[in-house]
């Protein structure tokens, strides 16, 4: 059965970490944090290590009730048994994957533009990643940030959920639910901090204040 | 059905062809040469590229009768439905793969050594690629080169049909036969040749030759 789906507080994995930080334990202490859906990320690893990592996570949050998302890598999502697969525009087509997945995981897609959101609306997607809203060091995106009026745009004509990525922290989150988001998608916000419990807490508050305005 | 196996002229591809050359005409010269099975190997570019390299050369080989094989990525051998995929020690485990693959696929598997063979035994693998007979500079693989003893003493314990791969051309293919394999592997050999057909063409004549010994 597909998972229910919270797009509140998205975690993208880096494998960079804060010093002293291991990589599983910033995913745990986040999850615990508030964060409510999990996609792991890994651009230049063997698929050994992939498979390794994803089985990891899973296990980790098999406990905690929170959808292991895989991106790009549709084997490593079929291998673990993960609860969906994310893909952007660069990725295997959309019909695809759904094809080889089955009706019951979740499937995201990154919506860069208009003409992708209009696309994106005749598809069976479960949430559009809005990316990249503000722009961002972690390499999410190459296309150029859309900016508040067009995840408000891209919102305004989207059928599906969606979450805001890309240069999403504390001081802009709320912005993000205000232009007609689900979630927020954050990566060096909680991978990157000292603290990634408080990290997560601090921005799970601020995205239930913003939800609880709209 | 799994298709039949004839490891004799074993191309592997590489994205770089010589000046003047198209990628997809120099596999199709390849196979009017005598090559006898394609590994389509891709390391740097998105999965849409892959899984469209994939699928023109899928079409390419159906008229051959020549079977295609995926280097490591599970999903694409599944998006395009190909005839099987080759796996390293770096990739996703075997029994995952044929978990997901199911019976009909050939799977092949990279072994470096002595240990990895023995290993291989146990596994209901349709061949094993001997990897790398000779120092090559195509980065297939960063094991150290086995030599013509390593491959004899590999196809001596090794229960598996048997591809050599490394440095292998014109001067040494026979030699590879000659140390118990049932075929040569080759990428730039044929890749960066100026004429892929004859490179192809000469090669095959060789290992034939070289058979007949046996």
């Amino acid at each position: 059965m597909k998972k229910s789906l919270d797009l509140s507080l998205y975690l993208v994995t880096d494998p960079q970490v804060a010093e002293g930080n291991s990589f599983l334990e910033v995913i745990e202490d986040a999850v615990k944090g508030g964060v409510t859906l999990v996609q792991l990320r890994e651009k230049d690893c063997s698929s050994r290590e992939f498979y390794d990592k994803a089985l990891a996570i899973k296990h980790l949050l098999s406990s905690y009730d929170v959808p292991l998302i895989i991106n790009d890598r549709l084997d490593i999502a079929l291998a673990v048994d993960a609860d969906g697969l994310h893909i952007g525009q660069e990725d295997i087509p959309y019909d695809v994957a759904r094809k080889i997945l089955g009706p019951d995981k979740i499937i995201g897609l990154s919506v860069e533009n208009k003409t992708d959101a209009l696309r994106a609306n005749k598809l069976d997607i479960d949430y559009i990643g809005i990316s990249p809203v503000f722009s961002t060091p972690t390499k999410i995106d190459t296309a150029p940030a859309l900016g508040l009026e067009g995840s408000r745009l891209i919102n305004s004509i989207s059928k599906h959920p969606s979450v805001g990525i890309g240069g999403i922290h504390l001081q802009n989150a709320a912005s993000i639910i205000a232009s007609g988001s689900d979630g927020i998608s954050v990566v060096s916000a909680i991978m990157m901090a000292k603290d990634p419990f408080r990290a997560a807490q601090e921005l799970k508050q601020i995205i239930l204040k913003a939800k609880d305005y709209e």
